[in-house]
């Protein structure tokens, strides 16, 4: 029997990726639901292809125009936010796979949960913003949480096997982004077309840039402290150029357990939709000697403030990494825009983790809140400074 | 309760280490029989100390002196062979660990797996040998095999949890020893004393010898091969010159799982004696931005003519990787006590293989009577060698 796929968010990097690495694997899985936000193009495309039970397209506007375009195929056609939450519900579904970005990706994934379904996480807000929640969820409703994410997906591989071992901390990679060896000057006037060129990996815009400022790299460490339930002070970051070692995990005996492999989102998707089992896939394979000697090098939270603002987000805990990704995101598209200097989205997010009020134990309404007032607060001084200037 | 423990070879590398570890554990682990061949004095010492069940000296001429300096103590005394293959199968014995060097190791394992005990298998001849037949009897018996060498305890600890899933091939991790960039004239005139000295790992000189020769990691791709279960083309060796990688799973679906830590060989004990558990240790942990770059390069069989002659005999099949055993250690002696040179041990390994009678299935007794044969051959050709400089 295949395994049947809701996958949240298919017109992105890892939705595309999603369907690219199903397509390789005919009889092992099913498409039953295809969802996007508002790329209506590419998924009537996907809805034709693949022929999922429904599609639907979060943005209502588009409804008429995706109907009329699928009128022909037996494929059952919806819109809007809440449709997005009840048809991850489904019975006729095995695994979700929540690729949406953002913010918008948390309430399909708590929708998920709640039902029970196993969950490949990709969207990192999910576990950023309300991991403590989310967790008792889990725990709540025996869902299971897959994570797709490459670092997560490592230590998550390295952890098979281990249920109760004894762990020192685990190592976080960071390929160190375009900018590893820039000064503060040179950062201080990098250009959106610069930051988006990332070294090893191919993602969407919003992480490629998160990458470069390694707020990315930040958010991660907020999802490994749910995901693994490590305290923040476990969860160590350390910069690999290479990104071949995946991630680590340092248990308490000395022994070191590390996942590596090109630098391929294919592969953790892979994994997250095969696992437990793993597929013999034909995606390109880690040839050793090819690829050079590995290094390691501590990172450097100076240059890139953003790691040690979002371990400062998790420590306070609360409504706070909410805070943090918001303000993030706010920034990030000010600075593809032009609005504000690659620095200066370190800035927005400390003055705005500063500025939004805290709480220290915040439910889902309250972290909805949370959200819209430090966006708020993110744009009001994105337009202060861009008076300024 | 603790783990009730036989160590066989307690007096060598590999033993005083074992001792070492469970010095360490009060309360974990409890030495039952301690077995040596002949370094009474040790013996003795750790007999007071550890205060086992029996201990068993396996060169009877000493039977009378250990008894002597142990009669104010409640330790039975044994001698002999044949003593030792009684004591590991006990009833009070929930772990024996095979830290015997060389073909005297083998008859001994082979007692503790057909009486279905759990074994640490540091003994490499065993494996190498009579690789078939253990895997047979291992299976008849419900024995279990945890390897205590530091590649093939990567390997072993990088498939927990990955039972069934297809694995590509494996990489077992060779420092490349102490002459890793000699020439051949160099490696033609290498003395002992500089072949003793190994960069990375303390181990006995027999070991030291054959790291140094490549030889080493040869019998460690036959006993791979029995102990996972894989064809000689799934085994891979690589030079990797820091020893922080022990080795390395390539699953066929792209993901590597590779085991790390200081090269200590305390790290893999420890992990034979907890299994499936972890303890937490305080020997050195592995920092990788100290270490430095980890580097990969492939080998050279050309100057190291022994990685190639154990693949072939690992090919062959049937009693070849006996006749290689048995040549090498009539070689490594030889080469230790000034008789031959350094490359002249590949010269006399590979003419005790081509003269030295082939079987395809030979059972136990054969195995012996070849190992017998293969010493008398290489002694002879070593003799020859020596009448000719």
């Amino acid at each position: 029997m295949p395994k049947k796929i809701a996958l949240l968010g298919s017109t992105g990097s890892i939705g595309t990726q999603t369907l690219d690495v199903i397509s390789r694997y005919p009889g092992e899985f099913s498409v039953e639901v295809l969802t996007a936000g508002s790329n209506i193009k590419l998924l009537t495309r996907q809805a034709i292809t693949y022929q999922p039970d429904s599609v639907v397209i979060g943005d209502q506007s588009h409804y008429q125009q995706l109907r009329e375009a699928l009128k022909d195929y037996p494929v059952k056609v919806y819109a809007g936010e809440e449709a997005i939450e009840q048809v991850v519900r489904g019975s006729n579904i095995d695994l979700v796979v929540a690729a949406m970005v953002g913010y918008s990706g948390l309430k399909p994934a708590i929708s998920a949960i709640r039902a029970g379904k196993k969950i490949a996480l990709a969207n990192k807000e999910t576990l950023v913003i309300a991991g403590e929640i989310i967790k008792k969820l889990v725990k709540e409703s025996g869902s299971k949480i897959i994570p797709v994410d490459s670092e997560h997906s490592a230590i998550f591989q390295c952890l098979a096997g281990e249920l109760g071992n004894p762990v020192d901390k685990i190592t976080l990679t960071a390929s160190g982004g375009p900018f590893l060896n820039y000064t503060m000057e040179m950062l201080e006037h990098v250009k959106p077309h610069e930051a988006l060129r990332h070294p090893n990996w191919e993602m969407g815009n919003k992480v490629t840039i998160d990458s470069a400022s390694m707020m990315n790299k930040g958010l991660e460490v907020i999802e490994a402290r749910w995901l693994f339930d490590l305290l923040p002070e476990k969860i160590e970051v350390i910069i690999h150029p290479q990104s071949i070692i995946h991630s680590m995990v340092h248990f308490a005996d000395g022994s070191v357990k590390a996942q590596m492999g090109v630098p391929d989102m294919r592969l953790p998707i892979l994994y997250s939709l095969s696992y437990p089992d793993r597929l013999v896939s034909d995606l390109p394979k880690l040839d050793l000697i090819q690829c050079g000697a590995l290094s390691f090098i501590p990172p450097d939270t100076k240059r890139f403030r953003n790691l040690a603002l979002a371990y400062h987000a998790l420590k306070e805990g609360g409504n706070m990494p909410c805070i943090l990704n918001a303000a993030n995101e706010v920034a990030v598209s000010a600075f593809l825009a032009g609005k504000i200097g690659f620095l200066q989205m370190s800035d927005v997010v400390e003055h705005t983790m500063e500025k939004t009020e805290y709480f220290a134990s915040p439910g889902l309404g309250y972290l909805e809140t949370t959200n819209s007032l430090a966006r708020t607060e993110a744009q009001n001084y994105i337009n202060e400074l861009c008076k300024r200037s």
